[in-house]
Order: C-alpha cells, then sequence, then structure tokens
C-alpha cells in the first residue's frame, strides 16, 4: 500500500505543484516580505482520544502544530483560521468553548489573530483543520532542500517524550493520576510546544542551511530533509537528546527515532557557525553525507536506520 | 439548542474576532492590495454522498464552494489549499486521484494553484478542507455590511435549482439515468457554479454596497447581509428568478427561499446604478429597508419570512 507521502509526491509530480513539499508553503506578499501558510489535520481517534486529553489541551494543540511548522521555516505566525467539524453529542456540550480557550490561550501568546474557519457537524468524529500562516523577510524562509555535505546536524530540545507520553495513554495512564516523571511525558504528547523563538532566531542569524519539524519522528524527518537536499546523514545515536524522563520507561534509545509530535526542529549548519552562536538547548546529532536518501546510525558499529516513522497509511 | 450562527456570533464576541463574519477575511497584502481568505469544510454524509456523486464532481465542489466565498467578496482568486482525510477503504481506490483531477480542472480555469494542504486518515468519513485565497484593490473587498436603506436587492442566476437537485437526490434519482430537467437540476446540486466573473466586474465598476453568495438558501443569506448592514429588506417574491427547471418538480415559489448552494451572488446597490450598467442574468428582487432585521416578503400580500435556510445545527 503506497504511504501518504507517495501520495503527495505522486500529486505533486502530477499537477506540476511546485509550492508543496516543504513545511510551509512560500508566497510572495510584498517587496520585502514572504508569506508562509501552513494546513494541519487533526482527527479524533487518529490524531487524539478524547478521553485522553481536556477540550483546552486539544485547542492547544491544534494550534501548536501549526504553530510548528511555521517555525521551522523561520518564519513569524500572523493569523491562523480554525475549521472545526463535531458531532452533536459534542455540540451540546461546552467542548466547543473549552477548546476555543485553549487554543486562544496559545494564540495570544503568539499575537496570532483568529481571522476566520468554518464550523461543520460531522456524522461521528472531531475533525480540525489548522490553518496558520507567518511572514518571513523575502527569500529567508527556511527550506528542507538547503543542507549541504558536511553541515552539521542539530536538533533543539529533547526528543522521544511525546512518543513515551503516548505509549502511556495507550497503556491506560492518564495525565492526572500519574506521578511527576509520566506527567511531563504525557504532557509532551497532548500540550506540545513549538518552537517559534528558535525558528525565528535561526532564520534572522542565517543559521540553517535547512530546516524541519519533528512530527513524524526523527528519522522519518531527517529522511524528509535528505530528500528534499538531496543528501544523506550520519547520525551519531550516542548523543541524541533523550528526554530524561524516559528512562522510567525503558531504554531511551528505544524511542528517539521513531517517536514523532515532539515538534523540536531539525537543522542544519556549518559547524562552526553554531558553535559560535552559543545557543541553548541545541545539540549536534550528526552530520549531512553525500550518499543521497540514505541515514546511517553510528555508535559501536555503523547501520542503517530502518525508513519508519509516523505514516497515516 | 443553539445554532452554528449563533455559535459563531458568541465565539466572534468572547474573543474580540473583528475580521470574522464576511465571506472572507480581509487582511492587508501590501500598499496596493488586500488578501481575502476562505475556508470551507465539507463532511461526508452531511454535505455530500458518495453514491450520489463522482471523486471527480466532488473535486469541483470542494473548490467551486469556496471560490464562490472569493466572488462575493468581488476578490479575484489566487491561491488554494486542500486538506482532506479518508477512511482506509477509500485510500485503497483511485478516489483521491479522480478527487483531485475534478479539483484541478476547475483550478486550471481560474488559474489558481494549489500551494498545501495535508492528507489524513479518517476512522470512516471523508472530509475535506477547501481553502482559497484571492486578492483585491485595497479597501475594495465588497462586504456583507455595505446595504443601504433604499439600496436595491439583486441576484445573479436562478435559485431553488440546487435544492431541487438535492430532494432529487435524497429521492433515488441519479445523474446519469435521468431526463434532461432533473439532470440540470441535478448538476446544479454536484457541480455548482463560483461567479467569480460577475463578483469581480461588481467590484471593479463600484456596482455593490454589499454583497453575500447564496450557500444557505435566499432568506437565511439575506438575513446575514442584513444583520451585518443592521437593515432590514423587502423581496418582491414574484420576481424571484427560479430555476426553470423546478417547474417539473412542484411550485418553484417553494423552492428558492428555502434551498441553498445555488452559490448565486446575492448584492444590493443604488438601482440607478445596475440599470445602466446592463448587466446579463441579473435580477433585481427587493430593496433594503430601514426596518432592522426583518426580511418582508411581498407578494399578494405582505408577509415576513421565516428565518429559515440551511443550518448545521
Amino acid at each position: 500500500m503506497r504511504s501518504e507521502f507517495e501520495f503527495i509526491r505522486n500529486i505533486k509530480d502530477k499537477y506540476g505543484l511546485r509550492h508543496v513539499g516543504d513545511d510551509c508553503a512560500v508566497l510572495p506578499k510584498d517587496s520585502k516580505t514572504d508569506c508562509v501558510v501552513t494546513a494541519d489535520m487533526l482527527v479524533e481517534d487518529i490524531d487524539f482520544r478524547i478521553e485522553w486529553t481536556t477540550p483546552q489541551l486539544l485547542g492547544v494543540k491544534a494550534l501548536a502544530v501549526s504553530l510548528s511548522d511555521i517555525a521551522a521555516m523561520g518564519a513569524t505566525p500572523k493569523w491562523a483560521m480554525l475549521t472545526i467539524g463535531v458531532p452533536e453529542r459534542i455540540w451540546n456540550t461546552d467542548f466547543l468553548d473549552k477548546f476555543y480557550e485553549g487554543w486562544t490561550t496559545l494564540a495570544k501568546h503568539h499575537d496570532v489573530p483568529l481571522i476566520g474557519g468554518d464550523v461543520s457537524r460531522t456524522p461521528d468524529k472531531i475533525v480540525i483543520d489548522s490553518i496558520v500562516a507567518g511572514e518571513v523577510p523575502k527569500g529567508k524562509a527556511i527550506l528542507r532542500s538547503g543542507a549541504k555535505p558536511g553541515d552539521s546536524i542539530f536538533v533543539t530540545g529533547s526528543l522521544g517524550g511525546a512518543a513515551g507520553g503516548l505509549i502511556l495513554l495507550e497503556s491506560g495512564f492518564r495525565y492526572s493520576k500519574v506521578g511527576k516523571r509520566r506527567k511531563a511525558l504525557i504532557a509532551r504528547q497532548l500540550r506540545p510546544t513549538a518552537r517559534v523563538e528558535a525558528g525565528k532566531h535561526l532564520m534572522s542569524r542565517s543559521l540553517a542551511t535547512a530546516m524541519i519539524d519533528i512530527s513524524d519522528g526523527l528519522r522519518a524527518d531527517l529522511y524528509h530533509l535528505c530528500d528534499a537536499s538531496a543528501v544523506g546523514a550520519r547520525l551519531e545515536s550516542t548523543v541524541i537528546p533523550y528526554d530524561e524522563n524516559l528512562s522510567a520507561l525503558m531504554p531511551a534509545s528505544e524511542w528517539a527515532g521513531l517517536g514523532g509530535e515532539d515538534f523540536e526542529l531539525l537543522f542544519t549548519s556549518p559547524r562552526k557557525k553554531i558553535s559560535s552562536a552559543k545557543l541553548p538547548l541545541i545539540t549536534r546529532i550528526g552530520e549531512i553525507t553525500t550518499n543521497v536518501g540514505v541515514v546511517e546510525v553510528v555508535a559501536e558499529n555503523l547501520r542503517r536506520a530502518p525508513r519508519t516513522g509516523y505514516r497515516h497509511f
């Protein structure tokens, strides 16, 4: 069965969609500014479960996943639209009010007005489409396609926490009824943080040659970046910054490559640029190679990373 | 139970959403141009039935409903995004390819590139979010709020056909198996036309004081326009341009006020401006009054139009 990535590539090739393929589409706005825009669909029982979260947290996450796409371009978010379809059982509760409450809290933090969208009925499940647009100085949007052999690979924050949180939720643990470490992991899954400030910082100082947010998982997103840049990568598995709370669950090394939804930024840059920039919470995890389309993982022994990560299909 | 319109008004008031409430949001683009943007959700078994249509026609309709919102602002469509969630039974067919094929045919006609969106899995039903942005000279977007007492009310094309087509589909008639008149009605439901050229024409000659597209039904959309403009309206029911094919079903007067999805343009203008502009396919159907929030229907006897039209809730 074809994956959603193959489908998108197929559609892109067939219809000559030159704009499709980065975290956001990039469009000219005026003589000094480009506009970037993204849409992310969240579907009940596929992307979230209503019994795992709260309406407020779902509102936060719906916006955060799109803000993360904006961050991955190095752009500043400017406005948002929200399309939401809900079944009748939800319409007759305060779910939507609380959802907008959560959404608005994060939107205010980033000064992003809600300018429109749609509200509809669905037969059974909640469906959300989160649309966010941002702005970036002309030609400065950080694409996936700019990585060069020899560039170092960096990641913000820590990885694997959201996947750990997901496993906990699937195992029956709930945010309100667990200890500190498990709570922290579940929070990474339910209330992700978009690295908007880090993305802007990297853009404004021209520090990144390519960037993507980690939504599908480190390996999968590194493959996306390598494909777009026509390069390969060597990951140093021993230095990957696993979420410190993962050790409560199992060896952390099991997590970071596979789990998605950390919404950290994965970017490439000549090594010297970053070391002199003294960025906080940035870890060098590997290097771009000429081995096109291949991601190697280096630790005790050299092996090839399986091409996995979260796929809807 | 509150309606979706009440909900949107409530959200708008609560969060001070000044941009929400027209067919499109209006945003500054550059010194000479405003950007307008709209999103429309289409949900399987709520907004369409897969056994009534074809994937290609559904692709056409998904784009047309949003183009109609752009038309209602008098704007020129510039780009689109498409978010689509499909269940596994659909993913494993050629549905999406044929859907994009239909979508692309209409998009090419209007020179609208697909710049992005999302593809996701759903548990059970197809869900589409159609996002289109357009451009209009600065300050020239035609809002719902500009109608003045004494303005005439006009409508493009004919009304009620899409509602008639819906009734036929609900009664078991299918496009490929009916005669000419029924086929024409079903086509109005399945393959609506967005009045993009008419909208642009009205904008470029400053002919309309207020405009909305007829998606919820003539009465409902006239109420939206009157609410936004803080005026009332008098409809002359005997001159409403019913779809000529409706007579095959029942007295046409039963249809036009209630049925939605005609995607014709409803606009207001000083009467003289329009008569001298010699627009084709435009009918004067009434007049704006000072009777705030009240739509009267005038025929043999004066009566008030019930405040109906399509609501999701």
